[in-house]
């Protein structure tokens, strides 16, 4: 049986969510006060769970100082202080919904990640909005 | 691979647990203080979650605002501030264990989600009890 | 300088808002949802705080071990899993408000902590609305 | 003894540190990657406490339902998904700090508090960062 | 479809992770702080949950207050203010990550509940770092 | 009127309750379980309050990042994943409970702020267990 491990990070970031395929009247109409011109912004917490079985000599699946270091250098310093609009060119074509910036993540993540591992991200918008990718 | 959606409600509620096809004495000896005639509540935290593909043009598996307003409507309006065993017809012959609870919820709010989403409940009734219906 | 020490038990119980001396139209339109006549409940967090100079052998102000056996036979025994309104003689002729609860609390503790020893309670109805009595 | 009373609110909002009497080179030495001219954001928590002595009739401060609505209406109605630089006329000459939006809300709020309570701010801007006004 | 009950407790221990098949030089440079001689601690939230059919008579899957003395007798008592090291037989050649502990956790719980029910250990070492075993 | 800033740090580590002035028996009397010889150990989460008046340049009272900065370089370098009895000649004469754990990081801070502002230590031993200094 496998273990799965996780360690949380945040970043605070501006956003609006805003589809430039769509006149101005329908982003207003479907996003409502989320698609404010002057941007909004979270306390985004972000887990990273990676999932196999734990190395005999260490007893980790991977170590989470490690994982950390990993998520630190590749999310959070691209993530932030930012905003996701106008600083981030994934998101210049990508509505920054909570599930699209999870899947960014993970896309970004994968490859740093053994490919023995399993990768999960579960990122908290608000303490009441949050989001898995994949889902189990 | 797809992802899950997840949005946090609370209603506070008193209730007791106790089987009305058993002599009180069973009921005292099974749920203990539990069973207190005069009831005791709890502040419910809900977490209602939905697993799905994003829309290509929202990037929402479902808008959270959306399933917010459903949650309240159809599940807060009904629950908070009540007595589960005396309020709601649904407990009238089931015991408000919080497993039970969450089947109810579960069934009273699949018809509202689109047939393609999964649908997932999380009920903390206290920060130390929870439940998951259906488990993973 | 002095030192607070805080302790923090909780306890589940069933209440409603209720002015006996009003009739029920009153009671109705100042109290809403939370006059409902078969009650609704909370899981209460109570922080109990003493303030004073550690003593010079232990390092303690009071052993939170002692104040939590004091606290639970005291409080928790009497409030846990009971209907305030109809279990607890207390509230029998008075509303049992978060403000009316703390100050109960703080006079039942009060002649159980030596005199020199400052008492604060602290009283979480919700997470989001709670009392503190004495205020600061 | 005076009881204190709390509730606690959110928002979410975009900002940016700083002060247009300085050049930018300033700016950026002072506030780091908090000027970023781009904005970033946070989930802002707002306690508001009022301090008092219980109603007789009621058993409150003051209700906390009463407090919600008021903190809706005349702060979060205004703060919400905002960029407090750019839509709030408050921050127009003064730096959104922490230590500046709390003492803004307080003003705000002042006059619509009963002059006999005492009023106080506590706002977090993330989990680890946060400021109270006044100070106890 | 199954419902997964959890019941949430805690203990306090100090450890050190540390192979001792290793050379001191190897533990230090692959364990970092975590090695220190002298041993640091941690206060663990553990969390037991388990899956199956609510009882038709009791609508409980597993009664939470006997899971939680279950809990209590066969790891709190034995965990609790130990130095998970020197004071537990189960790691005297297992090194004690978060990782290890759960797995030691469950194989101490597994015989002790019912066939038909699956056991999930998920253990939270400190907020930012935690693991489930199994993996969903 | 004054503003009260905060910020949160964490450290782990382990400690055991003793005074060596007094026989082990009585430690054991006095101290129970957190009398261990082999140490047990905690996840300490640490508020460090500054009061004062905001800078008109900055609308700081003091800058939280210079604040953590110095927290962590004076207190969590010197505290994490650290015995206390043991690393620490802090505490060689002086028994590491909250109360005096808290005077000494006090003691240590205080050199390092403003004349002008206040300062204040909270200290989380546990979720449950936490100390003020000094108290309000």
């Amino acid at each position: 049986m496998k273990v799965r491990v996780s360690r949380k990070e945040h970043f605070n970031a501006a956003h609006r969510l805003y589809n430039p395929a769509w006149p101005d009247q329908k982003n207003r109409e479907v996003f409502g006060k989320c698609a404010n011109p002057n941007y909004h912004g979270h306390n985004y917490e972000l887990v990273v769970s990676v999932t196999g079985t734990p190395d005999d000599g260490t007893g980790y699946v991977m170590d989470t100082k490690i994982l950390s270091d990993l998520v630190r250098r590749e999310i959070i310093d691209l993530f932030d202080h930012k905003n996701l609009n106008l600083d981030l060119p994934h998101f210049k074509h990508l509505n920054p919904t909570a599930e699209n910036i999870a899947r960014v993540i993970w896309d970004i993540l994968r490859p740093h990640i053994k490919a023995e591992l399993d990768l999960k991200i579960t990122l908290y918008e608000t303490e009441r909005n949050f989001v898995e990718y994949p889902a189990d």
